[in-house]
């Protein structure tokens, strides 16, 4: 297999504990940096990297000149399989018209009626746009269909795309079961569970017992327990709209993330601490603050607790379509606190371990060779340059 | 000359009177929008435009598969003739730090160290990027060399650029003139501004009084009367840090724009409103609030009364490093109240009438050919997909 050295690195993020300067409190975490940097990859993996006066000789040579290079982005929350468009509803909300289109009953009307093509299409093009912003890792979850037939639609088309599927039967309640929520739960948990289970490596609730067509806390746990004797690892939609028992819920039950966490009390906080760093990742979706005008999570809170935060794009058509990891990092550093090197590791390695990957989100050797490389000298320009599309992935 | 017929433009926004619906209170001011429409160019001007069904023939086809033309951005504030890099700055200010790294002076100690051709190249690449993010007139201020030779050299390179060019010797007084002002005043307004002034359209001052370094009126308006009677157009920096005198010079000048107007009185408004439409266009810099986390102009404020407004980058390596227009229509919907519509006209025609040109930031007959496609069918798509670089200049 032919091997390729990348130098013209002005700086390297690798995540290896082995590269790099102790972090100081504005680089925190250990980015594992090296300056003026090779890396030499193969198509499987990273085989090594270093500073470029020290970079072995390979079959292929690419110079950037000058280029800062870090891990493909891990966009560890997505809703990309979907059809329809929803920026009217978008364009009412932000004048603060009542209106709402249909809300996410639009986006379920549309994907039922379209074909298993079409959705694939769909989601493909939403990837590649991904893909051309540096995003190298994308989950995808169901939850437009809300039938048996049209779950496993959306999840034969996304899992043509990516390994991380996840099964979000338990979106909403659809409107033809609002009168008999426990069918709905019934069904989830049990045949529709066993027809999507093929697809998926993963299951999810959205857990907002304040939502009147979301999950209470003992209807999301009979999803996802019925989801764990099924072998499927767990996630939750949880605190986005108001504190409550997600958080719980997934630590209980050893979810890999909790997601959204824009309301936390503070024992939630302390359980995501005390079950750290095995327990589950806090995944922020600051994209879905920023299209609805709500306040942001505290990220702080969940950092100087000891959490591991993630950053995903939340990338779906109603509360946040954007597929910008790179604007999730802007948005984190001006409205949440996070120092860049913060949000960089929470947009890469943050993501991974919310996927319990250890093979993408970090550039140490055997990883997988996903490059994002910048259009600038350093990581510390993602946020500085907001809006600006400087991260692409390194076709190689 | 070879003429070319566009086809598949699911929405073409011309602002041409004759098209379109009458506008509504989500779609004011008339966009002149036309659905599926066809557009005829040649290398110098619109042709014709309507819907493709009547569309006449020409000698090169080109079809758009359903995606959305709007005219070309019009980014009438920036300072992109610069050398140095002030990210460690931005990250200080972020952490709430007091380091600032020299602020605006280190930018004028790299500046003045840096020769023609690298700050020529340094701003060819940001004008690349602002081309590639559909941005098709740009307008550049001197100001970070702050000596006659260093002010000519910087507007030597942008003239190179772009024929927008504008003389802001009067953007801070610089270290060796702290002590005696009014010397700096008489060479801005004098030597510098006759050496200046060959290759430049413009003149501009940041008036602040509350500013040490910065201009009070006095001061202001001699520069500006003084790049007046040297047959140059007038542009003012007024209300970035605080009320001021910017605005009601603007107006008492014919000033062609007043720019930032963060902090603006009641009666600048009604001056504003009353100038209309023929006085100063209030640019609003949305860019500088998001990345020195400052509260947003108030543009329905100005919108109500009637003012017209620009949306402009402000792109400089100190307070707005972005180059992305689509970003500042995303900020100026989500947190300064303007309708998508509103933002599109403020960031294309209302750019176009802050450097007094009818030639561009529309596709009316006659006017320049800039083309700004969309990935996407509708220009409700760039607020509503925030981040993600839907548009991009139509190279023909
Ligand atoms: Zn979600
Ligand atoms: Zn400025």
């Amino acid at each position: 297999m032919s091997t390729t050295l990348i130098t013209g690195i002005s700086e390297l993020v690798t995540m290896d504990p082995a590269h790099g300067p102790a972090p100081s409190a504005a680089t925190r975490p250990h980015l594992g940096v090296i300056e003026r940097a090779a890396i030499v990859v193969d198509n499987d993996a990273v085989l090594w990297s270093g500073p470029q006066s020290t970079a072995p000789d390979a079959d292929e040579h690419v110079d950037l000149g000058g280029r800062a290079v870090i891990p493909g982005f891990v966009d560890s929350h997505t809703h990309i399989v979907f059809a329809g468009d929803r920026s009217r509803e978008f364009e009412a909300r932000m004048a603060g018209d009542p209106y709402d289109g249909g809300g996410i009953a639009t986006t379920m009307a549309a994907t039922r009626d379209a074909d298993e093509p079409t959705l694939a299409a769909n989601a493909r093009s939403l990837l590649t746009e991904m893909h051309e912003q540096g995003t190298t890792t994308v989950e995808i979850k169901s939850g437009y269909g809300l039938s048996v037939a049209d779950e496993v639609r959306m999840l034969r088309a996304a899992a043509t795309l990516t390994p991380e599927t996840t099964f979000l039967g338990a979106h909403v309640v659809p409107p033809e079961y609002r009168d008999d929520r426990a069918a709905y739960v019934d069904l989830v948990s049990g045949p529709m569970l066993d027809a999507c289970a093929p697809y998926v490596r993963w299951a999810d609730v959205f857990c907002e017992p304040g939502a009147p067509t979301a999950f209470d806390a003992d209807e999301s746990r009979a999803v996802l327990t019925a989801a764990g004797k099924a072998g499927l690892g767990l996630r939750v939609h949880a605190g986005q709209l108001g504190p409550g028992p997600g958080v719980a819920l997934g630590v209980e039950l050893g979810a890999a993330s909790v997601d959204h966490c824009t309301h936390l009390t503070d024992a939630d906080i302390t359980m995501l601490a005390e079950a750290a760093p095995d327990g589950p990742v806090a995944t922020l979706l600051p994209g879905v603050e920023f299209s609805t005008r709500s306040p942001y999570p505290q990220a702080r809170r969940l950092l100087d607790a000891g959490v591991l935060v993630a950053l995903a794009t939340d990338c779906n058509p109603g509360s946040s379509f954007t597929s910008s990891m790179p604007f999730c990092i802007a948005l984190a550093v001006r409205d949440m606190g996070m120092t860049a090197a913060e949000a960089l590791w929470a947009a890469t390695e943050g993501g991974a371990r919310a996927l319990r990957r250890t093979d993408v989100g970090n550039l140490r050797p055997g990883s997988r060779p996903h490059l994002c490389v910048l259009d600038a000298p350093s990581y510390r320009h993602l946020p500085y340059r907001p809006g600006v599309p400087i991260a692409s992935t390194l076709e190689l």
